[in-house]
């Protein structure tokens, strides 16, 4: 019966931990043993970019969180024991489309964003005290400290550069074809989980083990404070352009009360002929002001390719909660670009080594 | 907390106000605050259609109402204020794929019907005493009086011809992209919308503008009695088959309680080389039987083309109501050619400016 | 009042139907009058096969059943009537996409599997006390036999080899555009359904009435014991490698309570030049062990094509209940290949005559 709750619980907390120690605005409805709970973001927002080469003018949608639907049950199965299931679709609000997904982390298995998919997440899961196991697809174990140190959450055009930029491929932010191990609550603070996902290739080829990979990540957090780290590889055929790709990275958070900070490190690698590797850093800063949020980010991605090209971005926020449910945001960023870099924001395009400016103005519901 | 309820019922009523004073069957579930709620229509029909060339048998969705599944919420913020969403995804219930959208306005934005998307609405929207702020993809206002005078809802074979043979574009129905404002109710029977949308095409290129486009429609409700007017016009680059599309038209009802009738007046123009117009015209007859309904509709729609083309149709349709939900029907419709127009019905082949005969015997379930 | 709750019985028992005399382990919400409930299957698996060329180990979706989410309504209207509709979509739990359906009876009318489409069913129902009139996209009434003698239910690496291996075309399994009568309930043990679907090609050409077909199927339940004929035809144009599909089976149960007995036969023939005509068995035991099953399924299925090429399977299946909604279940199957045949399991290949191994561990959440 203890166990038995304890196990809910899990289920509920290791669904939280992608937000454990970098606070995000996204409220959703409780998980009610044995039922299924209806969930999702509605996120729509005008976004504005100027480069050197063109503005643009644009309705997007996920600016503040990423735009969904989804459904998720879970029962407690008494003893400790619970099983449930997850599925979540991303929802393109400024066209009625869906998001793209990938059945095979590699590039040949993108699939259309033109109609609705489970592309966030689809996972069948049975927890214990010792844990969940979790099969299916969904976010890949060294994206989650991407997400975790972003006061914007990895959505809109103030999303820190090591996400915008990432060169770590399909994996990048989520596997399919995935066996997932996640520890349970309850261990004195520390958070963690481990993961192997499969491109299911014939074997035999030179492409064989080509999108199979794995990741863990292991973290602690203790009242106001919050780290992890994790590392993530995944095969690919050595060619001029790709291969083995191996990303590490670290992520921090302290919530002072008046302010709350977090800083992340990334380290991607990609071994083609030559090997490239990419090094980002992000600071971000949240201030609560009174019901509402003042969101400041620096960061910055580079690689090692000719010419060294790095984007440094400075994104500046703010978030109006009308309630829980619904908010109204704005979001200014700047991005500098250096070495043959030519990120534009919103659209826009930018000459290499130009900067690019970008605006969000944008609603959110949550249900 | 007398704004707040005024507000809500904003939602109810604009949600509402495409079905204002034309009368459909369609029959909706609440919505309630701070909840969402599931809605759809599931409509299947034998269609028959015989050509001068072909006839057909085939069995398609929405002879009577648009097969739909959808979700939708809103939340009474207080003070006049409140937010909501809404999803609706086009249903064919003869293969269970979904219906195409389109994702820039333009040709090359159409996606494909193999799956669910929401290709019917998906909006986010901040609604106060003043009106509403929408969001995301919706019908184009200039669309609503081809619906609104419909007694056929623009669904089946008794489909007015002003909508059948439409040459007003990818922005003739619904537009992606858009951000709209619509009036809020309690102005003395006074309604309206005006919607700007968006191609997203980069600038500085021959179409940069196409897609982007403008619409708006103003009307009156008073007692039996309604009335709108509404224009639209959407830019497209200049060739000998495309161009700027302007939409005008004009749509009223009076409900004598013995029958209703509707009128409609329709120009089209594409600003093609050379350029193309259209006028259509509509009339619609509703006679409640009991609890059931006797439908009428005549329609002409025709360009200037070479030849004036054009074609007249008369349909005549029975709805019998099991309740409100459930519902049977039966329609017959006759589409007579001239100046080499060649439209069929139910997908049989016609010759130019023969005549062609199309029957629909359908089942629909509202939930 | 009584007729009516006879109709709503009537919908329940004719949605049972098809697993009227085979167990089957999906728990499905109550179907609840004038109401839409939500329903589903989470079954993911991890399966590993081995053949003579290459083995291969992938996380797949719907081991033990199909993995699907969807929404079904009925309206209780009196007096015998009810209405209803019903929306069933496939799910690929590994990837989050979908599973692929077809609009056409015809091979140019498969749809992508990349997303969410209503595959498996989509339904507008007409039910008295006569019986139920169906349109829409459903099993053909040919396929229930394969599913219904199977342990495995037709999901997972156990399936039986009649299913695996059918020549039976596009409608082997499902219909679209279909025009479908059930047989009431309280016919004395008597159940049936007769069905007509349509290709919708254009008349006038040599292909114009490829994939309209009709099927039908005949049954009898009295306690422990039940048995169902059923036989199918679609038409084809005639080639070298189709033309008209015919086939015919029977299906039977005896629940003995210490365990349960099921067999069934298969005829399929593809009528083109040369014809190619196929033969199948299946046998298969569920012994319940406590809230446990142990299943056991052997099958053969085999052409006149040269060689006479056959696979013989042999399947081995354990299914542990945490609860009703929530199993982890392993499968074992072996398939021996003769006259050029070369089956493999879990897609892993194997030569023409040797034989494969399969194996199946996975969890199933059913909602």
């Amino acid at each position: 019966m203890k166990r038995a709750s304890l196990a809910v619980a899990a289920w509920s907390a290791v669904c939280a931990s992608s937000v454990a120690f970098a606070q995000t605005s996204v409220v959703q409805g409780p998980v009610t043993a044995s039922s299924v709970t209806l969930f999702g973001v509605a996120d729509a927002v005008v976004g504005y970019g100027s480069g050197s080469y063109t503005h643009r003018t644009q309705l997007y949608s996920s600016g503040n969180s990423a735009s969904r639907i989804g459904f998720r049950g879970l029962e407690d199965l008494g003893g400790g024991l619970a099983a449930g299931f997850w599925l979540e679709a991303g929802v393109a609000y400024d066209t009625g489309t869906g998001v793209a997904g990938n059945t095979n982390n590699q590039a040949s298995g993108a699939t259309s964003a033109d109609a609705m998919s489970w592309n966030r997440r689809s996972t069948v899961s049975l927890i214990d005290q010792w844990g969940e196991l979790r099969l299916g697809r969904d976010f890949t174990a060294h994206y989650r400290n991407r997400t975790d140190v972003d006061p914007f959450d990895n959505n809109g055009v103030g999303t820190i550069q090591p996400q915008v930029g990432s060169i770590a491929g399909p994996t990048s932010t989520r596997a399919s074809n995935m066996v997932g191990y996640l520890l349970p609550p309850g261990l004195g603070g520390f958070f963690g989980e481990l993961q192997y996902f499969m491109g299911e290739n014939p074997n035999h080829t030179p492409a064989s083990d080509d999108g199979n990979g794995y990741s863990g990540r292991i973290g602690w957090r203790s009242g106001p404070f919050g780290i992890a780290v994790a590392a993530g590889h995944t095969d690919y055929q050595r060619t001029l352009n790709n291969g083995d790709i191996t990303s590490a990275n670290v992520g921090a958070s302290y919530d002072f009360k008046i302010f709350k900070v977090s800083a992340g490190y990334y380290h991607d690698k990609v071994d083609s002929l030559p090997e490239v590797t990419a090094t980002g850093y992000a600071l971000g800063v949240i201030v609560p002001v009174g019901f509402d949020q003042l969101k400041f980010a620096w960061s910055r991605y580079g690689t090692d390719a000719i010419g060294n090209p790095a984007a440094r971005k400075l994104s500046l926020g703010y978030v109006y909660n009308f309630s829980r449910r619904s908010v109204a945001y704005a979001t200014y960023s700047h991005v500098s670009n250096s070495g043959g870099s030519a990120v534009g924001l919103n659209g826009a395009l930018t000459a290499p080594d130009r900067s690019a400016n970008g605006y969000d103005l944008g609603l959110r519901y949550s249900f």
